[in-house]
């Protein structure tokens, strides 16, 4: 029996967030939401979004009661939108409803919505509790937040390296540094976003399937990076069958031959503007995967790629897996980033660690100047409706 | 009212680890060891090994007893000695007092006690537990068996790095890598080990202390591989006004006249061979220390100091300290360790991880093909004895 009482309003979003996880692979670009409502001390209703296009968890949730809702308490873990976008929006619903009470987590990002829906069930005489649970509501959705406020996707660097930071020994060998915990969960780790990124030295020298087998889950996209168009048509990533999309990030200047080529195996070929230090405008190229819907990217490798990344601060996340290994020499996971001194580098926070079998997993936040506003809580606001 | 029971074995040797702590810094060359004397479910002495040359913990904590001992039960997280060292053996105060029961954790790995103890207990009638919570017991005194069982102390590399493996920037900026917690866990591990141990260079560029000032607890002596003396005679080491001591380590071929300004300091000067490398034979030099009676060595720096002592195979464990930075360039923390392909790379074990303020900390011990045997407890023995 889980409507047993007292819990907290803290506990009820922890539960709307595991509800929401359900929707995950299945809701992008839109985020992940769950609901629970609470009638006389009694969860009597459940729901989530369950696929792009379908209900929002909060309607989803309405219709699933089997009793009156007047006088009941709404349980979200993201601000109720007040916008028409592929549905009518939430509010007017749970003010039709008759709930009395909305406690939710995350402010919505979305420019349409952020305050709104709070104004709005104010105005119609509901109370308001915003941002319980704030930290772990606004992480479930980060990728989400990043995209609608920014347009492109959010980038995870998933390296694995030795703990002097080699990702491969003097002879080139890579195979394997972590062990097969870490591979499973990298494999976890994939599932989660909507692209999985490599550079064309990686496809070149591994060959590599870049889906999900270790586990059961959705397989992502993949977008090589590959100015020169030297991906063999016999690439393991060409012609596999498994029903993922692949994206082949290309120069304009490319070789339109070998572009016709790429495609007839399935594939899609992008063609990307130059950046000034010769490689692909990666801007560019995260602004177009941003514009297909993309949220979330894992790049995979290899040091080229983490590299310019990393110089063009578009990365948000580091998962760093440490094998217990130390080689010496070997390949730098990261290159030349143009730092001189320790004040000018690449900054990260909220560090955290643990171990996958035998290796440490490191997963921290790149630091950066600009401040997404939208994901703190006002406050003022905060306590006022308490 | 600790007296209080059922507790298990296992607490009790915890309580004879938390006493025998209390020696830390002043038994060396010895173990630390506590011990405990229950009687009719209550505990009715404890004691601990004090200090270099005094009673060892078994003989304090019977002779604090106010009560007959017979029919008790000693709980000491090391087995009992059973040679004539600077102390008569415990062995023979044990069975005098009139113990019934000895439980205890490591097993002594001095040659001259190692099994004999159990034995001679076993002999005279008295019950014996070994190996109860033996791996606690093993880590609190590793350093300690190792020197017992090689002549050398046990060493320990101490590396702050970003997460790119760098100890410094391209501008030769090595402050602070790391922030202000992990210098204090840093003190604490200096005040742990017997001696700190730095090559010249960290002297010429940081002019460090290499003291314990962030919290309270003994200096270590300090060691520095200074190959050609270039040791500054105004450098902080050879100037400060703590009572510990300061060796240099330098060549058979050193300028004379300037080791003995050195000397003048107050400083010690070990002149030790070549290696075939032509740095100093770094074996020779921990031998050397280990005679001394130095247990324990924590190696801070720098790279060329880190790089040898790996290259030697002289390392015995790790504590690496990760700042959330990245640098692309700058000095990497291992130089060039002879090492080609992934499984010639050196291996560490046992890795675990936490965080110290904004940093993590990894600590692991290194693998090697040397097999203690005397840290294992023969399992026949140990249940035969239940």
């Amino acid at each position: 029996m889980d409507g047993i009482f007292p819990v907290t309003d803290e506990d009820l979003i922890k539960q709307t967030l595991r509800l929401a996880q359900k929707g995950r692979g299945k809701v992008n670009p839109n985020p992940m939401v769950g609901a629970i409502i609470v009638k006389n001390g009694e969860i009597i209703a459940r729901g989530y979004h369950r696929r792009f296009g379908e209900v929002h968890a909060e309607v989803d949730c309405i219709n699933s009661a089997r009793e009156d809702l007047a006088g009941s308490t709404l349980y979200v873990n993201l601000e109720p939108c007040s916008h028409h976008g592929k549905q009518p929006p939430c509010v007017q619903k749970i003010v039709d409803a008759g709930i009395e009470k909305v406690v939710f987590g995350s402010r919505d990002p979305n420019p349409a919505v952020n305050g709104r829906g709070v104004q709005f069930l104010q105005e119609k005489g509901l109370l308001v509790k915003a941002g319980v649970l704030i930290e772990a509501c606004n992480e479930l959705n980060q990728a989400f937040f990043k995209h609608v406020t920014t347009g492109v996707p959010f980038v995870t660097l998933k390296i694995a390296q030795t703990l002097d930071g080699k990702i491969a020994a003097a002879d080139g060998g890579s195979k394997w540094i972590t062990g097969d915990a870490a591979q499973v969960k990298t494999h976890r780790m994939r599932s989660k976003h909507d692209a999985i990124l490599a550079g064309i030295g990686t496809v070149l020298s591994d060959d590599p399937q870049l889906n999900v087998r270790h586990i059961r889950g959705p397989s992502p996209a993949r977008v090589i990076v590959d100015s020169k168009l030297r991906i063999p048509l016999q690439a393991k990533i060409l012609n596999d069958d498994l029903v993922h999309k692949t994206i082949i990030a290309t120069a304009k200047s490319c070789d339109t031959r070998r572009a016709v080529e790429i495609k007839n195996k399935g594939a899609d070929v992008w063609q990307i503007s130059r950046s000034k230090h010769g490689g692909l405008n990666l801007k560019e190229l995260c602004q177009k995967l941003g514009d297909a819907g993309i949220v979330s990217i894992l790049i995979e490798g290899g040091s080229g790629i983490f590299s310019s990344f990393l110089r063009e601060r578009l990365v948000d996340r580091l998962e760093l897996f440490l094998a217990g290994k130390v080689l010496g020499s070997g390949l730098t996971a990261m290159r030349e980033l143009g730092i001189n001194s320790l004040n000018e580098s690449i900054m990260f926070k909220n560090m955290s660690c643990r171990k996958v079998g035998t290796d440490i997993l490191i997963s921290a936040d790149v630091e950066k100047p600009i401040n997404l506003n939208c994901l703190q809580v006002n406050n003022q606001q905060r306590t006022t409706l308490n």
